[in-house]
């Protein structure tokens, strides 16, 4: 692209270091910056700075927070007995946003992954078991991916977790809401099949 | 979305205010920038920043510009005597990009819309005529949209410089290279065949 100016140029080429951000969606970002007040374009930039340079990692859970300890670690209604260990930061966002689950979490930053290089030490795996160790634990809910990467990790941390007085479950696997049967994976429907459950009308509380 | 931060919350609705920018796609701009070291988010704002105080107008032909007069009108190789008229800045990008042109622009902001409410005085025409009474340019090339707007604008502009000696000249209407024929609609493609030209070589230099 041809730019009369640097200072454009040097925008669309910040913007294009976004994901899924190229030079054309960055430079009609940048000319509709252009065209509204000054002020615009300052709140986006200092909510990013704010943002980028006020964040920090809960001591307890690892999730984006912005104190030394999340929000939902601090939050004294919910149930301490009970943690849900997620990969990241979005799984965490996706639960709460069913309101199904009012326990607190462990985010493991990802699942062991030989073939990318990533091993139990890399996961934040050890302060899960330091949170389990003092004892106020009861169960531990694996919300990892339902992929051979998210059940070895499964299979990894309930081991350790077997030294502990803790409870281990994971997720319902089964048929999607909404979706339709006859696209359903085989593994899916088969197993949904073999783990079928009594039926019974969805407790709402 | 359910945030259990507040600096995510503000960044991702600072993102989201952005044109085609959802908030999920700003969620992952964000949580994408919270990944990278620090300083990556400091260039990306400060380059908005520096990019929208420091950008302006370039006071003869109204294109974007880092300086009182930009690049194209300050170069002097550049041939003074034509002058292309178009609508925005992405025009001006589009027609360097294809190096057929060393004259200067004259950007308008738009066309003439009753719809839109957009009249001859929400255009830079004024300064267009002022540019051209000087008496230094010998040919104007409309190069707007081919819609009726644009036709309406290109009629209104070369009524006004008809007072000048001054050539009007518009961008030739016909299949697109690449097109196939029978995609064509039959305004383009009968105008086509009207206005047929000889055939000769294509002029590269």
């Amino acid at each position: 692209m041809n730019f009369s100016s640097k200072l454009i140029e040097e925008a669309v080429n910040a913007f294009a270091t976004l994901p899924g951000i190229g030079r054309k969606t960055a430079l009609r970002l940048v000319l509709h910056l252009v065209k509204q007040p000054k002020e615009n374009t300052e709140g986006v930039a200092n909510a990013l700075l704010r943002m980028r340079l006020g964040i920090k990692t809960c001591g307890i859970c690892h999730n984006i927070s912005d104190a030394e300890v999340c929000s939902v670690c601090l939050d004294t209604r919910r149930d301490r007995s009970t943690v849900m260990v997620v990969e990241g930061i979005r799984d965490v966002m996706a639960i709460e946003e069913t309101g199904q689950f009012r326990g607190l979490y462990h985010i493991l930053g990802g699942v062991i992954s030989p073939i990318e290089g990533i091993g139990p030490q890399n996961l934040n795996i050890d302060s899960l078991m330091d949170r389990v160790a003092q004892g106020e634990i009861k169960e531990i809910i694996m919300a990892v991916s339902p992929t051979i990467e998210g059940d070895t990790t499964i299979y990894y941390v309930s081991k350790k977790l077997s030294l502990h007085e803790v409870k281990v479950s994971t997720l319902a696997r089964g048929i999607s809401f909404g979706g339709e049967l006859e696209y359903a994976d085989e593994v899916t429907l088969g197993r949904s099949i073999v783990q079928r459950v009594p039926y019974r009308m969805l407790n709402d509380d």
